[in-house]
């Protein structure tokens, strides 16, 4: 397999001091899960931290034994690739609060010996961020390289230059915001509201009985909508019927209810719900608007996003850009055409990666490989 | 109370004859609820329809006894309003597959002695259409002076149109398309599986047990966010907590997450989730862009869209004036700029009371009243 870091293996960092919470609560022992790609060199300067979105996990590339699936961003990370594991040494967790190896709402309450459930305290997306920090204390990594990542992970690349700048050479927040809009805290809430109206939710104590499919599937329905464009939708869908004429009943008429169905069905097979209630509430109480920046910030920024992305639009990446600039913070910015919308960051990635590609080298040679050439 | 119509009252009229049904079923007895304000001059030319939105009903205007709420078009209808009652005689009929006092699928099946439920056969735009003909006749009118309606009393105009041109005069579609996109049929898809996902749903035959509050209140939410605009969210709500601190828990910290909450619980104790299944469907499968256009329409065209409306997107409505335009039909197209997002037709007016007067002045008389007025 050419361009792929190829077999890969989630590994788990705990940490059993008291984790201190924004909230003010506590939790312990935390876990992490996490991958690894490349090789850390040997003054430890090329580590790049990837941070996941909302249902993303530690398995950003290669392949887990016997999946055919890869990694949820194979197509920028590896040999070659944006995130070069030739070059650099590129780590990924699972966040905590979700589901996939590290701490969250479906582990073992170590009080109870029962999983959490809504005994799980509400965290945040500094907390998430401190989880990791311990993370790369533990691998012995002083500064990152770079902290990059789409969406939520986008949150936490901010959170990251706001709580620890000194640790951050670099960073690639991608359609992402500084807050979330009343729009976007809206969609959340209904997205909540229909897990927690499943009678199968059971005030989040579903674990010995199984999950609230019916709502989570509603859910991530409503997910989906938000995150393609309505070009995208009309291109890949239009008004395609599934058996050429209308059913006059309440079958799947349309290809696109097909869709949302199919994944909405999917998606509860690997999930779990209640993480997907923290991880959605984290994200509303997000704000950097609202913390002082007293602290000189020397990271390098490259803020990207996508044109046709309603969700996450780029007003809100240019805000970003303004409050950066006002600090004269080194940032670029680029709106990159896509039509995919929200999705575009996982799934149209040519600009993309040439837009990180030369960021990067210059983060890490102190000049772009572009560069030299036209230097030449 | 001035610039009202005052104390009216909802009337029933019941057609016996099987009603045939565009999916080829049929339907009988059929009773639409309607009212009317103004009165209807002796030539019978002054009458015009009003056509109402998903969940409206037949209280377009005045007030009912005892009660403190006006119909829903108020501020549209009424003495020396847009729809001047001073002058015209206004008709406004619950839709077909309605619950506000037309057949629907919580009306007593005659077959059974029971509510219809899921018993109730599939209608169109088409099939409520052609309800209204029935009901227009009953009422002597050979041709209607205008049919106006905003959303899915839009599509209800159009159909009018394309179905008896003959008897249109003139029309005015508001903030509605042609066609639902994908994304439409989305959104429209998602609010069914919300109600459809509630066990207190049961199959559609709930009636003697009570609504799937749940489901329903979960679809409302849905709705309301697709109905406001993003700058109405920011001005209504930005991020303001309603009890200014985070709770750290899964209560409702923003006003947006308490007002949608609000939203849905009342909805579910005034509309029968059935007929949001029913009614959503009808939407869906609506598309003139797949009809032969072989009759003549003189119909003289109003078409208006708002700036920021998402949910019904000005394109869609600039697509019926480019199919009109095709077919030299007299059409006159207005995007107003309301920040009201798809709730403008309902809540902002003014602009909207302006062209409408000015186009059935000039449609009833021949002439407007502003042309004569520069005239002098």
């Amino acid at each position: 397999m050419p361009n792929t870091v190829a077999l890969v293996k989630t590994e788990y960092f705990t940490f059993t001091d008291k984790f201190m919470l924004e909230s003010g609560k506590s939790l312990g022992p935390v876990t992490l899960a996490y991958e690894t790609y490349g090789r850390l060199d040997q003054k430890k300067e090329n580590a790049i931290l990837i941070t996941h979105a909302l249902s993303g996990d530690a398995h950003a590339a290669g392949y887990h034994e016997g999946d055919d699936e890869p990694g949820w961003w194979e197509s920028m990370i590896g040999p070659g690739k944006a995130f070069d594991t030739d070059k650099y040494f590129v780590v990924c967790s699972n966040i905590l609060g979700g589901c996939k190896g590290s701490t969250g709402p479906s582990s073992i309450n170590p009080e109870t010996g029962k999983p959490y459930g809504l005994d799980f305290p509400v965290i945040t997306i500094a907390d998430m961020v401190n989880a990791q920090r311990h993370l790369i204390d533990h691998l012995g990594i002083e500064q990152l390289l770079c902290v990059a990542g789409g969406s939520m992970g986008g949150m936490q690349v901010l959170q990251w230059a706001a709580s620890y700048p000194e640790r951050v050479k670099s960073a690639i927040p991608i359609a992402t915001a500084l807050k979330h809009s009343p729009q976007q805290i809206a969609f959340d809430e209904v997205v909540r509201q229909a897990i927690m109206a499943d009678p199968d939710w059971r005030g989040g104590d579903y674990y010995d009985f199984g999950q609230p499919e019916r709502g989570l599937a509603v859910s991530r329905m409503i997910g989906h909508i938000t995150f393609m464009s309505e070009q995208s939708m009309e291109e890949k869908f239009s008004r395609k019927l599934r058996n050429g004429k209308y059913s006059y009943d309440f079958a799947a008429d349309f290809e696109v209810e097909n869709y949302l169905r199919y994944r909405g069905d999917k998606f509860v097979k690997r999930f779990d719900a209640n993480s997907y209630l923290y991880i959605t509430k984290a994200m509303d109480y997000f704000d950097l608007t609202q913390i002082p920046h007293d602290r000189k910030i020397e990271t390098r920024f490259l803020v990207i996003s996508f044109k046709s992305d309603w969700l996450y639009p780029s007003y809100q990446s240019q805000e970003i850009v303004r409050h950066l600039k006002r600090r004269w913070v080194d940032t670029t910015y680029c709106e990159l055409p896509s039509t995919y919308g929200h999705d575009a960051f996982l799934m149209d990635v040519d600009a993309q990666q040439e837009l990180v590609t030369h960021f990067l080298d210059k983060t890490y040679n102190g000049y772009s490989v572009v560069e030299s050439y036209y230097a030449l």
